[in-house]
């Protein structure tokens, strides 16, 4: 393919709202999730998020990128409050839905009711789920970590409690999310679905890895 | 489809290496892309990261995360001395030679040459591009950020230089990176391509979003 180079000099000189759609392209395919949160005095949010991304399996730990002079205001104000918020996984059927939760909602609104998604509430945990979510994690704050560059902040958190489709896990802890129907997004506003080219072995030196049979029922 | 419900304790009760592949897959599907350096003395090395996010467009920032005691300790070294690296999207034609840079070469050996992908150099640039790749991006450091957790590291970095394929950079500035087939990721070892479902307009309360066409040709 023709390749088209630009320079950070190219970069800065391109229109805000261009440049945040091809900088936003660049990183890859991403994690997108709805993130619930619910303020000390009971007001829920809803707002979706593409910047998830593992931090550490021991103890279970992500982070996630929180802008504060954005729509996602709400949600870092319900976090830093209460410190519990929930990740959903997104499918097809609702990613529109999920997408509308970015629309400037009023403080006073829940994105739930706005856009038509469920909460719902278990174990005791404050913050509430997406009912149509079939990959549910709870989180909690660890700390943040703020960006000078930009006022960015990264919010460290830990896993607390998981809920997903018993078909989906399979025999060595890997979740088939593609059989969960989780989507993925690309640029700020491109939702797709996927198709398993292969799990691949643990790589090692000088051999081939093989592929990874991926079943049914786990 | 019935659920699995897994608390903390259960999560830490997990098998180590079957709690990895269980909370790498929670994120949902991820950014994955060759990340190439150079070290001082000339040694390139060429290392598979599946934890790239975006941090900010205006300067162009992104994060990824390093484990210091892993098989990208060799990357986190160039990069520490050098500053520079390159990250590099993967396609459907390589990704079995991507995954394969995962596995535990020496320090002498270049992951480029053992899994048979090609340097490429342009612009100066110390760090070596994989011509196979469609999208290219020259990063340098700006800072780390330590986590104490669990000794993982997050790289803050600025994006420098981008070459991407003139026929997938729409009008608006995002690049339909479906087009240039970039793959993505789940959990450790899963590799997958996309379908588009929808771009989606920017959302406003109150108005559903309609789809934005996706062109060949930008």
């Amino acid at each position: 393919m023709n390749k088209k180079e630009l320079s950070i000099d190219d970069i800065m000189c391109m229109e805000q709202r261009y440049r945040a759609a091809f900088i936003n392209s660049l990183g890859g395919f991403k994690s997108v999730a709805l993130v619930g949160t619910r303020s000390a005095g009971g007001q829920t949010n809803l707002a979706i998020f593409n910047s998830l991304f593992h931090l550490g399996a021991n103890p279970p730990l992500f982070g996630f990128v929180v802008r504060p002079d954005s729509v996602e205001r709400h949600t870092l104000a319900n976090i830093l409050e209460t410190g519990q918020f929930t990740v959903n996984h997104i499918r097809p059927d609702f990613y529109r839905q999920a997408h509308q939760t970015s629309a400037r909602y009023g403080a006073d609104a829940s994105e739930f009711e706005a856009v038509g998604l469920t909460e719902l509430y278990r174990n005791g945990w404050q913050a509430p789920f997406v009912a149509e979510s079939e990959v549910q994690i709870a989180g909690e704050l660890v700390r943040r970590v703020d960006i000078a560059e930009n006022g960015a902040i990264i919010l460290v958190c830990k896993i607390l409690f998981v809920s997903v489709p018993e078909t989906c896990l399979q025999p060595d802890g890997y979740i088939d999310l593609e059989a969960a129907g989780t989507v993925t997004c690309s640029g700020l506003d491109s939702y797709h679905t996927t198709n398993r080219l292969a799990r691949l072995s643990y790589a090692k030196p000088d051999i081939d890895p093989i592929e990874i049979a991926v079943t049914n029922g786990g």
